[in-house]
């Protein structure tokens, strides 16, 4: 019984938050991991556009080990039609749960989550809950700015992405195959 | 003129450091990027044992894009004999400077090279120097805890990970497939 237990994976709930870059790729980093371990990794994308054709081909490239699902719409969530937001982002955490509880993948990664409860698309204590409990043995990923300490809390594992220095800030432009 | 200038790519200089998880794992992202372009990458790897067997299955589903060099010792750098240590660190540096200067990578990842100044084994002004004259388009991405404030006041984009919460600290141990 003690042997089993010591097998037995824990799931963890990972955070990657902060204002610096490295919290998606950070999410992609640990998919890259799970995936050579033949585990199967969803990635689930709470907003249209932030992930770019890099990431995308090399999914690809993993399926079908890997599935990678764009929910939502364009950046802020801030459209002149606050309702069919809404809408949206409901449907794509009605997904996500979905995908949570069904329990077919090793790690879920849910990319850019927290702009939801932070712009009050869906309430984070429905997020928890479902966070609270998930399958044992899966590990789920959720990144994006303004976690809430509620979020923290519950959290094995979060660091905060700290931007020190970004190229923009120096005029330099996004460049392709590292920013995109 | 102008408009060849507009397609160069700007090969950039980043660093990952802090004391938080991810910066590993976010470099490793940014291959996955960059894989995705059929970008070629090398990742060298200056501690020994840091990269898990994750990882390096999945690095080789990418070969002949991904190359993989793991170098140096143990962890710390702080064996008995330093001179070895010293001897080994130069060793690594020295191959990291040849693959750089030999332009064949879109991107070049020096994981934990930080530790190798930090520790006194090699010189810094040296790393700076290999990095200011790198090759233009080419991307080099440095991880590590101790960035030094010359190394971010010439990288183009620093991100620091900050560790708010780690498993290890409520006694959850390391999970297959997310640490290793």
């Amino acid at each position: 019984m003690g042997q089993e237990k010591q097998h037995k994976t824990k799931g963890l709930v990972a955070v990657f938050t902060g204002n610096g870059k490295g919290k998606t790729t950070a999410s992609l980093g640990l998919a890259f991991r799970a995936l050579g371990h033949e585990h199967r990794v969803c990635i689930i994308q709470f907003i249209k556009g932030s992930w770019k054709y890099g990431e995308m081909e090399t999914a690809k490239k993993f399926a079908p080990l890997l599935d990678f699902h764009v929910m939502g719409r364009g950046f802020t969530w801030k459209s002149d039609d606050l309702e069919k937001d809404k809408k949206v982002a409901l449907e794509a955490w009605a997904f996500a749960k979905e995908v949570i509880e069904a329990n077919q993948y090793a790690m879920v990664i849910l990319d850019e989550l927290t702009y939801l409860p932070h712009y009050k698309m869906i309430d984070e204590q429905e997020i928890l809950s479902v966070l609270k409990n998930k399958p044992e043995e899966q590990h789920v990923v959720i990144t994006g700015r303004y976690a809430s300490d509620d979020l923290i809390e519950l959290a094995d594992l979060v660091t905060e992405m700290v931007e020190i220095k970004h190229p923009y800030n120096s005029g330099v432009k996004a460049q392709k195959g590292f920013e995109f």
